[in-house]
């Protein structure tokens, strides 16, 4: 009977809501009841309130400043407009909360300073963009100021006069908005980027949709939804269709995925409680939080995997609390989003969702987060490649592999497909550069991504992947890349078997390659294997490089090599090979070469089969970097000259170094040998030998992938041998 | 009344011990009486068993396997070996608290394993140590074998027959004894090592004290206490009053303290077993206690500080649950050592101490490590030289700076007099390399110190302090490094202006330096500030060059620099440099010349006087290292040619990168110029000028430190200033 009441009541609250009752965008008249009434009694709640009121009474002490705009992220003019948006918004909430006039009226004191301010403004002048802002060097952080104070304008919209909102709403927020939606009247390229369908655009309906809700001006809520000419080409509603697939991958990656969903959940949840009728967060079968529990997923002990133009950043982001907390809001079943709140956030919004959240909490209704393997296709119909997350099911094991065959991810992806990573104990082991970029530091290119982020940290060579003749592939032109992707070929999460496994013939003329990826539970090997096969074909010659990136220290290499001393030279003049220090070379053994390098506590050991004629270079990044904008961070690389090859190799985790109690086992590495046994263009036959006279033997069907096939073939060695379905492992 | 029973209790105990009750080392039977009685009552000792349990079972399980000695640490014999005693030691005990036949059995399994081993072993055929053991690589595993080998026999010492005890003392123990305090017939070299000074003898006393405590023989325990001649010139009582101060400082640093006070803890702890009157812990004015606690302080986040050949290891070291427990059961008025115990360890020994500790855990006794500045004297008779560390009063703040005018430091010193280093914010700012090994990884040089130790972690150039004509001072040898040390000068903890300060005149023929380091609450800075000034002296021109070394990324330098894209050469040839790849260099600029870094979530500039003259490079490690032994780390020098010549820093920690919020203040450096206003001979006045119009001038008054002395100058600028005492900083 309760449960009852609280929903007609929320559904009146909703109807009100469309004749403009104020607050209505993050906090409604009822949930600001609700937490009033709650004071007090719900741990999580009341210091997230104790921080922003805190903050608040901050904001309301200092003077109100709004520097000439002239910097760029982490510069002093940028930095004081930010904290001027998160001033009012602070102020706005803690007004809600406690009806203190005192933060009302620093919100309307900082809207009447930038009433003045504003309409003197020309673009940025910094330069630095090609969308550049007015107040902020990019449109983009405009965009974030206007979702932030349109919050605050909702929350002391009622202790305004009619006056004062005439002022603020025509002297600022239109011409805002408009600005937003279009540009000045002598450059009107912000249409395009309003319309576009990308993050930018996302944070730009949300401010202009936002700030329509609390103005009442329901004309630029549809045209945040439907775009700004309402054809639905562009706009919120068609982003929601596009950027997404139909598994949530968003098709920038894990972290600007992590970027976008702010203002998709925080759009989201306006409009929920603006129009319960658009069903928000049920349209596309649920693909918002669909898109939550991904980016959850895409994650290494709450950071997300590195993947793209990422940089350092995990569940205890803004961003996330936001996403949790109206994830959580919009399905309170999902009881797994209060344990990341719980262990990774430590705090909740300061909003109806966040009150929800740490209303849980304080009962213990958390569980646990699942983390699993997983398929994300990519695109818009799910179509354009996938993500892979291979995880072990033991839960004493904590470990990932990732796989990434996807489609580039526009102007923020990386020229990397089929690479792969692999995360363990805590570390990322097998890496991914991320982006490069120092973000808010100002005296590294003004917190922009450096040149090197192009030169770099999107070329091939930067990834776990084939580069072929030394060069990134489509010429290093996203828009090229962004045509085609690689080809899933079969995938599979058995207990024990996991697999992965892609195609790739469309970016390096002539040359095809196909990658199958196993993560094997191996009876005699301590930890589990990744087994590797990396088949290249093409007509002609070609130079071969398979880079390996890793985190932590070189322990040994099984060939002699020979290490630069007193002078060190690149790599190579360009496609990222000018980065590279050579620090040593040496030539494969005949059979198989291994590398073991030491990352937190234990060992890792990657052995390839090789010849004498393959070259091994170790590097170390940092060359042709005029700027000191690279970080210092080892390579491993296996050069072959071939027409085709085959790259056979498998990763063995290993050992146990303890120094606390000065113990170590298992240092050395168990893979002795490799031997193809069978590239016939049908099926690969890849034996590994370990010490102990032990094997396991990487049986692979790549003709077509049929779960149910029997194969059984007889090797060049007279040995026969058989399995089912595409993959199989056979131990001895 | 109970008390006084207990008391009682005790002593008879005690005494009883004197006629050979078993067990009396780190047990003894009422010990033993009452862990059982209070079994399942006290959370952490339930624990810290149950474990100890878990692997005498594992022990039990296993078949006995004693391989032919061959590898050195981290290889496959010596690993075995070692697990041989753990698995002795954890049966031994396991035996006591459960009464379980099966422990004793394969304690006495293994030790009749060995019975038939041992008599066949010459000296270990790895050849890697002056004095090999026979089992292990070196003596010093030998010794610690035997420690906790006695510990497992005094346990199972009741369930032998006389028969099978005489047979395990006359085949094994008594020529081990004896090979640890002589040698072999045909090589006594042990005599000496036995006899010597340092943590090696240590070891080897309580190795042999221990085992002739449980056999009843104790003439060996009187060679253990006062040397196999019973002269008093070696053994532990010797040991106790040579190696350390009277503050309780080991003279081989933090890193070796950590190691040498288990045995100190171990073999002191049996001798309160065996002989109450020689009142152990109290000897010296309880110079044990007071190593403890010098140990627990020379420590940042539960980590030791990494000066001399360390290695990284902390409050959580096997040692430092021995050192704790024991410590705490000798003294349990220090309520502190159980915060370090819950914090840190969450263990205990299975003993009679770890047991206290336990105990009082669970009454909730424990109260905070109160970490605080501190002197420490180095030397017999504490005249050594000090090590010094200086805390902020502020509690919020979470910092430390040390600095080091202590004696060589024994065969594993670094030739760094007049080093700093600094600790802030969770992270390691201002580094010092340790120790160049990669302990127990046998493809790292058998685990032992790699070569790049002498050619790199001990010299002067791997350390923050004056480098003169690019030389390792004392041609690095340490022999001739540990006749001379600092003298130092002042020092003071007074809040918000702390100093520390020495003169070093005796390495560098000709040339005298001094620093004075400053660690002061600056009025409108965010953070303190470290300002240095290291003075110079000679008589002649010589190159002077000033290292930093730090943890971080490289954000800024002052000045125009040319970076190395395409090639690099190593900074010098010899004495450390010709492991520094040259990866910028810059001239200095007319004034001040500053550096900044990230580090965490905050920045650090040094800013320093400089002249265009003055020469600065910015190297990274890693040359001449042909095995990949050393890590890849950052370092930042100033070269100056001069006889005199006054090096006047400044090290600011400001600034917030979070990069979860994306916001950051502050990031730039607010020292503008450094002005040196007097270098007489008597005094330094060095104004430190920033923003906002503000300075700090820093008065030394360097010809003698008289804290009460009043100082009034007249200022070649006319300016006249004054100050009491040795030091001040007057602020505008």
């Amino acid at each position: 009977m309760k449960r009852f009441t609280a929903i007609l009541l929320s559904l009146f609250v909703a109807g009100a809501a469309m004749a403009a009752e104020h607050p209505n965008l993050l906090l409604t008249k009822e949930g600001v009841r609700q937490m009033k009434a709650a004071k007090g009694s719900i741990p999580l709640f009341d210091k997230s309130v104790e921080k922003l009121i805190s903050e608040a009474d901050d904001a309301v002490q200092k003077p109100i400043c709004l520097p000439v705009p002239k910097d760029g992220g982490g510069g002093y003019s940028h930095e004081m407009h930010k904290l001027n948006y998160y001033d009012m918004y602070n102020c706005g909430i803690a007004f809600q909360l406690t009806g203190n006039k005192k933060y009302a009226d620093k919100v309307k004191a900082i809207l009447a300073a930038y009433v003045d301010f504003y309409p003197s403004l020309d673009f940025h002048p910094l330069g630095l963009s090609g969308n550049p802002g007015r107040i902020f060097w990019q449109t983009l952080n405009e965009s974030v100021f206007l979702v932030h104070t349109a919050v605050a304008y909702d929350c002391v919209y009622d202790s305004m006069s009619k006056k004062e909102r005439k002022t603020v709403e025509e002297k600022f927020f239109r011409p805002y908005a408009d600005f937003i939606m279009h540009g000045l009247p002598h450059n009107r390229a912000n249409t395009q980027m309003f319309n576009n369908l990308n993050n930018w655009a996302t944070w730009a309906t949300a401010g202009v949709g936002m700030i329509g809700m609390v103005m009442g001006d329901d004309s630029l809520v549809q045209k945040a939804l439907k775009g700004s000419d309402l054809s639905g080409k562009g706009g919120f509603l068609r982003q929601m269709e596009v950027l997404f697939s139909e598994d949530g991958y968003f098709t920038e990656g894990a972290y600007y995925l992590r970027y976008a969903i702010w203002p998709f959940v925080t759009f989201a949840q306006c409009l929920d409680h603006y129009d319960k009728s658009l069903n928000i967060f049920s349209r596309r079968d649920g693909i918002l939080l669909k898109a939550v529990d991904a980016l959850l997923q895409m994650a290494y002990e709450g950071e997300f995997m590195h993947f793209n133009d990422a940089l350092e950043k995990g569940y205890s982001a803004q961003e996330l609390i936001s996403a949790v907390d109206i994830a959580y809001h919009a399905n309170p079943s999902d009881k797994s989003l209060l344990s990341v709140a719980e262990k990774y956030q430590k705090k909740v919004l300061v909003s109806d969702a966040g009150f929800d959240v740490a209303r849980a909490l304080s009962k213990g209704e958390a569980e646990p987060l699942n983390l699993h393997s997983g398929y994300y296709r990519d695109g818009e119909n799910s179509d354009m490649g996938a993500f892979v997350i291979m995880r072990p099911y033991k839960k004493t094991l904590n470990s990932a592999v990732t796989f990434k065959a996807t489609s580039h991810g526009l102007a923020h992806g990386h020229f990397d497909r089929l690479t792969y990573a692999y995360y363990d104990n805590g570390h990322e082991v097998i890496t991914d550069y991320g982006a490069a970029r120092f973000l808010n530091i100002e005296a590294k290119y003004n917190g922009h991504y450096t040149h090197e982020n192009e030169s770099w940290a999107k070329s091939t060579v930067a990834h776990n992947t084939l580069v072929v003749d030394g060069k990134t592939y489509c010429k290093g032109k996203w828009r090229k890349a962004q045509e085609t992707w690689p080809k899933p070929y079969y995938h599979s999460f058995k207990e024990g078997l996991q697999m992965a496994s892609a195609t790739e013939d469309q970016v390096y003329p002539g040359v095809s390659y196909s990658r199958y990826l196993v993560y094997a539970d191996v009876p005699f090997l301590e930890y589990p294997l990744i087994m590797d096969l990396l088949k290249v074909k093409s007509s002609e010659e070609h130079q071969y490089d398979l880079p390996l990136h890793y985190n932590g220290h070189m322990i040994s290499l099984s060939v002699p090599y020979k290490k630069a001393t007193e002078t060190m030279h690149t790599l190579g003049k360009d496609n990222g090979y000018q980065h590279l220090w050579v620090e040593a070379e040496a030539n494969g053994a005949d059979g198989v070469t291994s590398y073991t390098w030491l990352t937190g506590h234990r060992m890792y050991s990657v052995s390839t089969n090789t010849s004498p004629r393959s070259e091994i270079k170790i590097c170390r990044l940092g060359a042709s970097d005029p700027d000191f904008n690279l970080r210092s961070e080892p390579m491993y690389l296996i050069r072959e000259k071939a027409s085709d090859h085959l790259f056979a190799s498998c990763v063995e985790t290993h050992g146990k170094y303890d120094l606390q109690v000065e113990q170590s086992a298992n240092l050395v590495r168990s893979c002795k040998s490799i031997e193809s046994l069978l590239d016939d263009g049908s099926a690969l036959v890849v034996r590994y030998n370990f010490i102990g006279e032990h094997s396991a033997t990487l049986c692979v069907w790549t003709a077509s992938a049929d779960e149910n096939a029997v194969h059984s073939l007889s090797l060049p060695s007279g040995e026969t041998i058989g399995w089912k379905g595409v993959a199989d492992v056979l131990y001895k």
